[in-house]
């Protein structure tokens, strides 16, 4: 394991270039699709998974590639991250999804600072939030401990899925919300809806670990 | 291998998950894709495979991962489980089949308890039904002694297929197939429509299982 | 190695399964897509390439997976398949992949012989079968010597774009161009051009071998 | 590792097949996509990343799979190529790609000699490649060292994300992008644009090999 700056800036570019990922494909997608949604949708996760894999594969050996605070919390109290990893690991985390959101905007012309305006509330997006946390917490958790080599494409895919199952489309990681409250492009979300997510995903990622505890007894 | 409790609770879990997204990613794909049908099973299709490949590669150390009786009964004929654990996995597999369509209906705002209205039978549908799960079975059965770490893969590149191959979108699966009949969404089957379908399945799976001990000769 | 009758069986089972995807696919696409053809071929590729990688992937350590008598030709030629075995190969791979043509139309609940009507000839369609030919045969003969783990993903990708970047949609192999000329639906071919086909495709497989064998030199 | 010539040789006939892939199926994805310029993106993309993957798979052990003169540098500046291969390696590369572009031509019944007219030009334009390469180089210096199996599929994930969240849909590539300069299609880029890009392009490499180092450090 590299020292703990390569780790966190590991953790830093990784979310900068998933969070450029989300939100700039889904501007591409937004213009490109004629007004299908579904098609816009089905980019969009697709255009999610092939960079997600990417970014896993490659920066998991450097620093785990969490690149969502709620992972890297489930490391630490599992004892794979030391607790003093985990304020920089978050920071980095937040910090590189809002420059990555920043940078999608600078690519497609638009003004760098936004704030989200797409409505996501109420308990369906709240229980979607929770389901989708708690899948990717569970694929995480045991996935790393049982197959770890699938790790990439097993997140990947679930991310995939579960932007189609989930019907809040699947956020599943807070920093990555607080990131989307700050544009106003196919991802966002409006900034007075993210702790409500936020809190979903944190219920679910608490069940995932129970859950996922529990199996591997 | 893990104690019978966790492994039960690993198909009930992956079943939930499972059903969550073939039938919550079939009402996502309705809502959003204009009419077109085709666009829609591409989303659901793509959907499904995702998550099917993080479940296997995630719960397959666990459990196995059948989430289908059918492979439970294979597995058990051959040895490779215990007669006694197919009660408890098949009945896992079930509950959970039936709650991951419960939350999926959750997710999205609609009646939890519904019932399937799709007319899916006649001879070219059960023709389908045992094609489908004749190749299911045959991948399964041989690629998880010839090729176990591709088998997460094969079978969600398989099940990807065969939603477009199979006349009847490929349910493939008993416990697939009543969950299915709990919802009047893009997913469903009529509940009368069901035992055809289980039956077609069933057919398919023997003769699976009567070629690939052959072909393993 | 597992016997010549059971080998043959796997070429005959795979060739069917294959050829019950492409065309059944097919048949699916042209209905669901709504008059989009873009939309069908994509829907046909990716149904094609994940059950290509499901049969590569379980059938390849019980017959080698050739499915294609371009294929099984140049194994002979290196040596890494008996002559005897080339005939039953071949005729196991033409069988079998007639019969899946039957089935998809008779899972579809159409006439169960067809002839193909859709004209596919003239010198741009020839140069296209010789290099979606000539691909596929390289990564098929470099793959198997040097990352042999990764010829079932690679074939599947390779033919998933090859559908899209050759004119023709690639057919790239005899057995599949014939058992495509019994079939008056979205893959078909009309017998007269299959001659043609075949022959571009043995020009771009002899040219494949040969730039294949210099690069391992 | 193989002598010179059929490295050479080997990134020559890979460049070829990849130029033909993605201008190919950018041809073919126009022609079927009905005006939808998403599908018609979407279709390119998976198209591109199926050929990529199995290029990578396939020549990978044979020359290193570079197709790009950028890679190239960087594994020479790193030591894993001889200076003296740089080169014959750029040459082949842009030969073949140029070859491919005029096959690409040949196949869908086109003039074989062209010259692009899409206007690509501006800052956001030049950002998208200048991110798109920063990208490409960092998965490709990290999970060489790192995860060396992974590589195929970790390319070719990023690039069909980078197809969509980049404004420029991600040439990232200074021989791609002469290549594409003699096309007049849907990947073709304007002649006079072409240096603005490989300016670009060059500055996100070196930034990615700056960060890359200091990740490894």
């Amino acid at each position: 394991m590299t020292d703990l700056r390569a780790r966190a800036t590991a953790e830093a570019v990784g979310s900068a270039l998933l969070l450029a990922a989300v939100v700039g494909s889904g501007i591409m997608a937004e213009r490109l699709s004629g007004g299908n949604v579904g098609l816009a949708l089905l980019a969009n996760a697709i255009a999610t998974a092939g960079v997600l894999y990417a970014l896993i594969a490659t920066l998991g050996p450097v620093s785990g590639a969490h690149f969502n605070p709620l992972v890297t919390l489930a490391m630490a109290f599992r004892g794979d991250l030391a607790r003093g990893d985990v304020v920089p690991y978050v920071a980095a985390q937040v910090a590189g999804a809002v420059v990555g959101v920043l940078v999608a905007h600078g690519m497609f012309d638009m003004a760098v600072f936004q704030l989200g305006v797409k409505v996501r509330t109420g308990l369906p997006q709240w229980l979607a939030e929770a389901v989708a946390t708690f899948g990717l917490l569970l694929v995480v958790w045991i996935a790393s401990k049982r197959n770890a080599p699938a790790v990439p494409a097993a997140v990947a895919g679930y991310i995939a899925g579960a932007y189609w199952f989930t019907a809040s489309t699947s956020f599943a990681n807070p920093a990555v919300t607080l990131a989307r409250s700050l544009t106003d492009s196919f991802a966002g979300i409006r900034p007075a809806d993210a702790p409500g997510f936020v809190l979903a995903q944190i219920v679910g990622a608490i069940a995932a670990v129970a859950v996922a505890r529990r199996l591997l007894r």
